[in-house]
């Protein structure tokens, strides 16, 4: 059964991926190009998609930079050593209704294809902090999906899968080795220096870092760039 | 008040522009190039912009014919002469997620300009049978516009405007005509000539031609074009 998984090239969507092929799946991995800072995010997705032997992988373009308003598409800089990642607060990192974008174009895909499943590697509980990362929000989008398309008005049930949606950062690494992912592949950091190198205190470098720490293991990319 | 308008280039976004600008909105227009066949749609779009002096316009590309699967954006033919435009079947003209693709851009820019309004100018009695053209739909993405940003989480209640909603094509013709707009400007053929001339024959043009007879007027594309 085909599933269409959005793969960032970072940690989660990775693990998602492997997830689900784990459960059967036939991958379409989608990467979105938004305008984000970093090729490296983009060089990650394309090295975790061979590594995953993906059915297929698109890469679309989309410039969400032309509405700016965040960290991760201008030139603002990305917050550092934040109190506590994963606080109440939303950092100058989200960018505006991203998942609302890449969801709406993994459907766009999945309908194309005949696909009901689309996987997103949210995750609800070490995260930025971010709104469309929550349940409700993805349940609201599987009734979108069902109204708004052709698809769905002719009976097809869109799922949502977000299988890291409950699990600690800790668990989703421990997770994943036990899938054989291989971590050096995967990027995370917001604010990478030259060759991909994580900046080690941008939110999402320090959940890594806390993921790792709780799993036990240590972090393949420490060795990579050290 | 700022508002985002899906603007197509087309009969119906270009009336439903001028009747949220009667109302007092500034607008912020935003053409999505998704791989439609023809520029005609985009020149369409920019001349409508400039005669409704709109404060911003922003153009997106977004390559919806990487997934294929319409006939609007592969080389697939378009259906003409169709019984009854409006019926229950979905046309093969149908894009996959297109709206959802389109408020889901119109709703970052949205966020990214403090704006709270969308304006997307569908119609759910003279149309083609898409389902993303039902009010039910429409409610929906409000609500996910809400679940799934940091502007709805902190308190704004994002509206979709969808002034055609309920009326007929010559109502909105009519209604156009009230307000000063040049139908000359817009585009509405899926299947346009050289030049840009309509086919006539496609259900775009069917609607467009039954619109402008209700209306009692002539449309001033027969002139340009003879």
């Amino acid at each position: 059964m085909k599933a269409v998984v959005l793969l960032s090239g970072g940690l989660d969507s990775d693990t998602a991926a492997a997830v689900i092929k784990a459960e059967g799946f036939d991958i379409h991995a989608l990467t979105v190009r938004y305008g984000q800072r970093h090729q490296a995010e983009i060089d990650a997705a394309r090295a975790v998609a061979r590594a995953l032997g993906v059915q297929a992988h698109r890469e679309i373009d989309i410039d969400l930079a032309a509405f700016g308003a965040s960290a991760l598409t201008t030139d603002a800089p990305v917050p550092k050593d934040r109190p506590a990642a994963g606080g109440d607060d939303i950092p100058s990192t989200y960018v505006p209704a991203r998942n609302t974008v890449f969801l709406s174009l993994a459907l766009a895909w999945a309908e194309a294809l005949g696909a009901r499943d689309l996987i997103i590697g949210v995750n609800a509980l070490d995260y930025s902090g971010y709104p469309d990362c929550r349940p409700q929000y993805l349940a609201a989008f599987e009734r979108l999906a069902r109204l708004g398309t052709k698809a769905g008005v002719e009976g097809t049930e869109f799922r949502i899968h977000a299988p890291l949606l409950h699990l600690t950062k800790g668990l989703i690494i421990r997770k994943g080795i036990e899938l054989g992912l291989d971590y050096s592949l995967t990027h995370s950091c917001y604010d990478p220096g030259p060759r991909g190198a994580p900046c080690g205190q941008c939110d999402s470098c320090r959940l890594r870092a806390k993921g790792f720490a709780e799993a036990g293991v240590e972090d393949p990319l420490v060795r990579k760039f050290s």
